[in-house]
């Protein structure tokens, strides 16, 4: 298997973007990527395009083929990979696999979900449909219940307390702030979250994830190619992705994901890092609960203790290790089909040393963490600023 | 990258099948399948699905890892990946990539679509999303009407005739008689599909591919290893993909599927093959006129001479080359996530000499085609006997 190396990164404001098409949105991302990568487009040999539910949203299906269009990249190869929340995560790991296995050269890694101003009746349904239909949406089961039964647990196991849940988001809120392209620059208190309308408790408005329109789009070439396009190639390093029963009623546990840890699992490994060795890292926090259980998960932390590290500062910028500086899904926005790639743009704009007022001094090694619906699917990524 | 071979094959019927779930379904290939290849369900690496619109027919998205927690395959990764028709042989596709990249050694490409007794008002309005919403559906455009307007410029231009389109269904009902997992074991006459009731004229009822329930699932393994499970291991020789422009207005022709001709390039010229080397082919048949395009753009035949071969015979079982052995999407059935899979599940079944009634003798080359929408989307593989 050969080297892969990001050499470019674009992404469109998230936000509820009413004036903006679908497939506008998605060749906006990904004409900012190919200036970023100063890559011609001509030269671009596939694409994977991570989205989870534009047959429901806008009764698009094929989007693959829409896009490839749109951008005027007819006729290479255009695949769009699905899995839930995860399918940008997902879609970087095909187009991974294919520069590795040198089929292909150039391939864009994109992502795209368009939430709000959609023909669904609501966006929320849509996402239900990440969850198992028979066992658990129709007995009335949605995805904040489905987090407020694990947060519920936690609670009960770790001694994690609804303050500790707010400052994930308090910490996400203020990086947000920081990043442009984020859906929210305000910030807020852990008395404004604690005080925010109940969703499903223990989980109020403010713990949870917003429906958000976007996209992002990377482009990838084997590691021996980056560098004539860029001075700061980023490699991938690792790659893992792993799979658990959908319903939560199956589960051994309800304190962690077990996609992540098998996930990270085979990530640190391929990457040959541990969790001392991250730097900073962009987690899958669809609820401020799962932040909590992700860096655990992901073993920044032991089990448990998630809440005690957010609460102790240890996750902010600067910090032991800083988790979600874009803002997160909570304070940058959520559009599901995008967030993984989402995440690969942040961590490649800080490893170059690019992200501004939030940037992480020093930053060498990143990971992402993208998951898909209460933990069905989850896929890690580990990078390296290639020098 | 590592040579890939089929170590394993599964089908279900095809057909209306009110009584089987759409997770039992996918299932119960994927057992025959692992029987078939005499492997451990411990063995599998990985998983890829082909489907298209579980999220619009049955309110599912996420079908991966549902898919994996039924089968008992947690926690391998499981990736849904969509082209519309041609999600089957994308899904194929990217196991044959993983397992050429040596990221993994034993990967399912499987594929599924339940359409009947679904949540959708009807399964059309699901299929109608793989065109363009904005320029064609919209606009009234359903799929039969787009393949009509084809069929009237290929009749226009090289004077193919009704009664040649019909022969194609005529044959593959013929085929489909002789294949236990079809659809339809029910022959028609030139006559019957003639004043068969119209559709999108030309296009008649039996001219035109059914709405189908059913699943296929093939198992890939590096070449070398692949000897270890099977005495006829079937080598995926070629594998090329293509995209096209989305919408019928943009393309530079109507008479032919551009994203075939370029597929079909990249995988012969992959497999070290030319067109006179194929003993039979599974080619997307969605309509008639499709079957006779296909041949053409898979250079079988001269451009335009499509339904002179089928007229005189040379596509049918033992002809120059078999078409369509299998019954084809025409007699077979199309579910269309399932399609591109169960295209591969009878070449090989052919390739090993398994293919009973339907048996073209002494096959050693056989190919795939698999469309999403109206072209948009093309793959194609090519199988050898690996003798």
């Amino acid at each position: 298997m050969r080297d892969v190396a990001i050499i470019g990164v674009g992404i469109t404001k998230f936000g509820e973007l009413w004036d903006i098409s679908f497939r506008q949105m998605m060749t906006d991302a990904g004409a900012r990527a190919i200036e970023d990568a100063k890559i011609d487009g001509k030269q671009i040999d596939a694409m994977y395009v991570g989205n989870m539910s534009a047959g429901q949203l806008i009764r698009q299906e094929h989007i693959s083929a829409l896009i490839a269009d749109h951008a005027g990249l007819v006729p290479i190869p255009s695949t769009r990979v699905e899995g839930a929340c995860a399918s940008g995560g997902l879609a970087l790991r095909q187009a991974v696999i294919a520069v590795a296995s040198g089929i292909h050269d150039f391939v864009v890694a994109a992502g795209i979900e368009k939430m709000t101003d959609v023909l669904a009746e609501q966006a929320t349904g849509a996402l239900a449909s990440a969850a198992d239909q028979e066992w658990e949406v129709y007995e009335g089961a949605t995805f904040p219940g489905l987090y407020a039964l694990m947060a519920r647990r936690h609670m009960y196991e770790f001694g994690t307390t609804e303050e500790q849940m707010a400052m994930v988001a308090v910490k996400n809120h203020h990086n947000a702030c920081l990043n442009p392209c984020a859906q929210y620059h305000m910030e807020v208190t852990v008395d404004s979250v604690l005080n925010s309308s109940p969703v499903a408790l223990p989980l109020k408005m403010l713990d949870c994830s917003p429906i958000t329109d976007g996209a992002a789009c990377v482009i990838l070439a084997p590691a021996e190619k980056a560098r004539k396009f860029n001075d700061t190639p980023i490699l991938i390093a690792g790659t893992g992705q792993a799979s658990d029963n959908i319903s939560l009623h199956s589960r051994l546990s309800l304190t962690g994901l077990r996609a992540t840890s098998e996930a990270a699992k085979k990530a640190y490994k391929m990457a040959g890092v541990g969790p001392n060795d991250i730097d900073l890292a962009e987690v899958h926090d669809c609820f401020t609960i799962a932040e909590i259980m992700a860096i655990e998960d992901l073993d920044f932390c032991k089990k448990g203790e998630g809440g005690k590290v957010t609460q102790e500062g240890e996750t902010a910028i600067g910090g032991r290790i800083s988790v979600n500086t874009s803002g997160g899904l909570k304070g940058k926005g959520h559009p599901v089909g995008a967030t993984g790639i989402a995440q690969a743009v942040e961590i490649v704009q800080q490893l170059r040393g690019e992200a501004g007022k939030r940037q992480v001094n020093d930053a060498e090694v990143g990971l992402a963490h993208n998951v898909g619906g209460s933990g069905g699917t989850a896929v890690v990524h580990i990078f390296r600023r290639g020098d």
